[in-house]
């Protein structure tokens, strides 16, 4: 680096480079109980670190199930979020892959970029930095947050976005074409990357293939929208919720199971009926009961089927597995995180994706607030009103609910 | 089909054709009892099948535990026996794939050719002719054997090849290239296969890849070889019986691992550590023990691994999984029959690999024995003494064991 672009970067740096960020969060104090708006000061990021000015992020449910969690690996206070946009407001130390200004998104799974797993194709499961339900940022036993009495507030999975400004390791930062609207990149930084990624990367839908999928919430919609975008011909969607159904046909899903309906005979036998013999792939998207696992797995096509788990079970839960059946069906399970995708190489494809009118992303969005009403966005997905509410950070962009 | 062409099959039609045929058989009368030798007559084929006289035969271990048998599907007097080559009699009504005088190789795994599953690329499991433990010919409840005394001798798995003569559907056998020798030929009928496919078409074992195979029978050692011809470079065979190393060192082991020398160290934790986090490929080719499945499950690797079930277990034995495990650590569970193998598109492409030198077949063979000695092929098999026992059927072709 010669000495001229030394000083134009030094020019470019912000004010606040360097210095602590007085700015306001939403801090989970108890779990299960109202997020408290509340002033904060963020530290500056340590070498490999970046930090960032949200602009807006969107609540998933696995924030609700931190939020919930009374046991480990919950910890409180806690800053929760983990789907978001932002800028980059100043880089620590050994940081060159972004600079002050980009816009990035950042999401929970490591990618070092160097270990075994990162230059595989196969793998997005960085093994140097593995993915954990961590309270301190990927690299340092430390946290980067504090109230405004000294006390440590802790991160939450690296990412931390239900605040102004958040402090986030370079291995978890995609930086992103800025021109994609704020309240649509920042799906992909969970939910939808995850659904999408499932039908694309981890079951790898053919064009002409029959899809199943169990539950129809965000990450189950995803899925359609992925195997849509995959070509499949025959999108089944199974869910109690009959209101699920209208937005479904918008991501491409062609047929409905609703299991109330379907009297004495088994969700399974009806979905072999309707697929003559079994559909090419399965989705489980509830993650609440493990007999819906079976019946993706029983109704995934002999020989060829795969089924890909991606429901959030507890950790006591338990699939049975037959073993001579699963031998001689030749069925194939799986799990897998974010869908299977490397954030850095796929993020951006999605996006151009997006950018395209290929990708739908505009029907996941059912409601925005302002940062100071995010409980209301708790509270509009534990009553199953909302797919994705869009949290903004700057009043003067908010739409009303 | 003209005159002409019509006047010269009617020339080249055996004189049995059409008529029963008077041979020796070896007999399943009771269940874990010596075979007996007997003559039987073999009814001339149906419409769709085809006679075979076979040549020779090898004794799989799943005749073993056909002959071990006492409940369903267990039937007797059977005749066993699915691992063979002969050549065509006679054929049956409708049959223009073979002729009479064609080399085959009968196979226990049904392809039609025409069903939406024998149509796809993916799929070996024939959805028009199911596979089962049947003790008919293919399409028919039927037999074509009897005994001297008129009653009826059942089939098993559409081939019994303990026969001088059998009747097969046309959807069980495959045309091969005479010239390959019939006792190495013979192997490709089920247990090499399946190992081989496994390796090959199930889990699609890339170059450089890393496995590690639970059990070093024939298809556990059939599972190396086609990871060698795939270019696995590290290829972990683990057994308790010393004995199996040595021959697994000529099919490309390149290291072992024995249950019994790892102290309290767990089988898992030792693969892990040699693998450096997990092998791509983990294969359970035993079937005797559910914690083996979870042993070749624990020590795939997170993010990619594949772990494949090839032993045959009990029909009651359950897997038990940690759905939040399977999640999070992206692995895949598969199970296949004959290797994910379609038998007419594939066997003719493994014969051709034993032909090039590249596939070896001849370190299996361990033992040749006269079909009067067919218990002889038992004995050894249960006493881990051998890995493929090739029966004769003339005893002009018998080596000495």
């Amino acid at each position: 680096m010669n000495v001229k672009h030394c000083l134009a970067m030094e020019n470019e740096r912000s004010s606040s480079a360097g210095k602590p960020i007085r700015c306001k969060a939403a801090i989970c104090r108890k779990p299960g109980e109202p997020l408290v708006i509340e002033e904060i000061t963020v530290a500056p990021p340590n070498p490999h670190e970046v930090r960032i000015r949200i602009i807006c992020t969107s609540l998933c449910q696995s924030d609700v199930t931190l939020w919930k969690l009374k046991d480990f690996p919950a910890i409180f206070p806690r800053i929760l979020g983990h789907e978001a946009i932002g800028v980059v407001e100043s880089v620590g130390d050994d940081v060159d892959e972004v600079n002050e200004g980009d816009t990035v998104i950042p999401v929970f799974l490591p990618e070092c970029g160097e270990c075994k797993d990162c230059t595989s194709k196969k793998s997005n499961l960085c093994s140097k930095y593995p993915m954990t339900i961590s309270p301190w940022t990927l690299r340092y036993e430390t946290s980067r947050f504090r109230d405004l009495k000294g006390e440590v507030i802790y991160h939450s999975v690296f990412v931390s976005s239900f605040s102004e400004y958040t402090v986030v390791d370079v291995n978890n930062v995609v930086k992103v074409d800025p021109a994609i609207p704020p309240n649509r990149a920042c799906l992909l930084s969970c939910g939808v990357s995850t659904g999408v990624g499932a039908a694309w990367r981890t079951a790898n839908v053919e064009a002409g293939s029959t899809v199943v999928i169990f539950g129809l919430g965000t990450i189950g919609l995803a899925v359609a929208e992925g195997a849509r975008l995959c070509g499949a011909t025959k999108i089944i969607g199974v869910d109690v919720n009959p209101k699920k159904f209208e937005v479904g046909k918008k991501v491409g899903i062609t047929d409905f199971v609703n299991p109330k309906e379907c009297g004495s005979t088994a969700v399974s036998q009806v979905i072999n009926e309707m697929t003559d013999g079994g559909a090419d792939y399965s989705f489980e998207c509830v993650g609440s009961a493990v007999s819906l696992v079976q019946d993706a797995y029983a109704c995934c096509r002999k020989g060829c089927g795969k089924t890909i788990v991606l429901g959030f079970h507890k950790p006591e839960s338990q699939l049975s597995l037959g073993l001579l059946e699963m031998l001689l069906s030749g069925k194939t399970l799986t799990g897998c995180v974010f869908g299977g995708l490397k954030p850095k190489r796929d993020v951006p494809i999605l996006l151009q994706k997006y950018m395209n009118k290929e990708l739908r992303l505009d029907d996941f969005v059912t409601h925005e607030v302002k940062l100071e009403d995010i409980n209301q966005a708790f509270d509009l997905l534990l009553e199953g009103k909302s797919l994705r509410c869009v949290i903004w950070m700057e009043n003067d962009k908010v739409t009303p609910v």
